[in-house]
């Protein structure tokens, strides 16, 4: 989707749609007072295609990567290459990843030395006067990294604490300690963020000059993502209701 | 996220989410007259956590890929990984998959030869007792492959429709024909279905049998994604409308 289309929508569109994206995706994009620092640009991280929609600066990626409730992860295993969905929670420049202990994810992360991280999330569809210039509108991140597993107790739970916490905010607190079992059972991975760049296509779309007079619709159709109301589960001890906490996740967009 | 809670939720729950989820996933999981074809399960395809929530029919992988707007590709470049989110439709067992001719990825999946795909749409967020056993709901597909560069003229068209009618059904007749041009601008890369896994998770939380007595409110956050209504570009011709595809595109549910 990132490469898509070619060569079309080379410049976001202001207005009505570009204030969405940017209540959406904060401060970078709501001029910030200081310079934002920006990620090293190299062969790795560098936006080739619909490079005016490439961000390198600390703050967007940050944005992307905290909105979004999951990342894929890509791997490579006897040289194939692999990617899997995991969640995720960032604590300044290191990502951490979740899995089962034993799972092949976590184990290859840690042989395999290398990752990709790639969150996006889809804004809209872009219904432009031609199918060539129709694309979509999003929020996207790619991370490079070197993964490690994460061994230490302490930064464990901080992890955990962290992972839940981007989930479930508040939560953490309210539920019981984690069993040491469970600690033992569960596998988090540590990803310092050596590069990375985000892309971000928003607005109206852009048609060849001569396409604005065809007499067709042209324009977008806004995709979002929500957390909705919760739905009890079954086996509630009578009486027990959803916490400030919980009620606080309902009706979130992403 | 697919290994996320490592040993949990080991067991799809019934009811009012599994409904949901059926409604959602099609025919796959309203019980088929015939028997699924599946997909050989291998060393690559194998799903090893939560194996019972893991699908090789045909049905299912392919209502979950026709369901997702967009895919993550991976692929490995000089040894690394690499993950790029990219738009793409399927032709019975073959997924094609849409960049810039000239975009990196394009002219990397033609040379490493290997790929891997995967679709995730997620459906909720499940608030067990415990955070170790609070996990996501979700419709998780992987695909692997040898991805080709689509030289043919009407094999390209053919798959640019197609991916057109994926993301905007019925469209594609009521724009001008692609010019000349903007197909050799466009890269297409075919992918046949060589294996694949889906992993489908829903329903209730699953907590450790002594924690259903903890007095604390569990349940499930429903994630949804939506199609809204449209909105107009920028530089209508006047009095153009949206026409009946266009209407009918509004308000779907992923």
């Amino acid at each position: 989707m990132c490469d898509f289309p070619p060569e079309s929508a080379l410049e976001g569109a202001a207005g009505y749609w570009s204030d969405r994206q940017t209540a959406k995706l904060g401060p970078a994009f709501r001029g910030s007072q200081r310079m934002s620092e920006e990620y090293d640009v190299n062969a790795t991280n560098r936006v080739r295609q619909l490079r005016d929609k490439a961000h390198y600066d600390r703050d967007t990626v940050h944005a992307i990567l905290d909105a979004a409730l999951f990342a894929h992860v890509a791997f490579v295993q006897d040289g194939e290459p692999v990617v899997v969905p995991m969640i995720h929670a960032r604590d300044g420049e290191t990502l951490y990843l979740h899995g089962a202990r034993k799972a092949r994810i976590i184990r290859l992360l840690e042989e395999t030395g290398r990752a990709a991280v790639n969150v996006t999330l889809l804004d809209g569809i872009v219904l432009a006067r031609s199918a060539f210039n129709s694309s979509m509108n999003y929020r996207s991140v790619t991370v490079f990294g070197a993964p490690r597993l994460v061994d230490d107790h302490d930064e464990k739970i901080a992890a955990m604490r962290l992972i839940s916490e981007h989930l479930m905010p508040g939560r953490w607190d309210e539920l019981r300690a984690p069993h040491d079992r469970e600690v033992k059972m569960t596998g988090v991975i540590a990803m310092p963020i050596e590069s990375a760049s985000a892309k971000v296509a928003s607005g109206h779309p852009e048609d060849e000059k001569e396409d604005y007079a065809i007499p067709i619709w042209a324009g977008v159709l806004p995709v979002t993502t929500t957390i909705g109301a919760c739905v009890d589960g079954d086996r509630l001890v009578p009486g027990v209701e959803p916490s400030g906490t919980v009620r606080q996740l309902q009706n979130r967009t992403l």
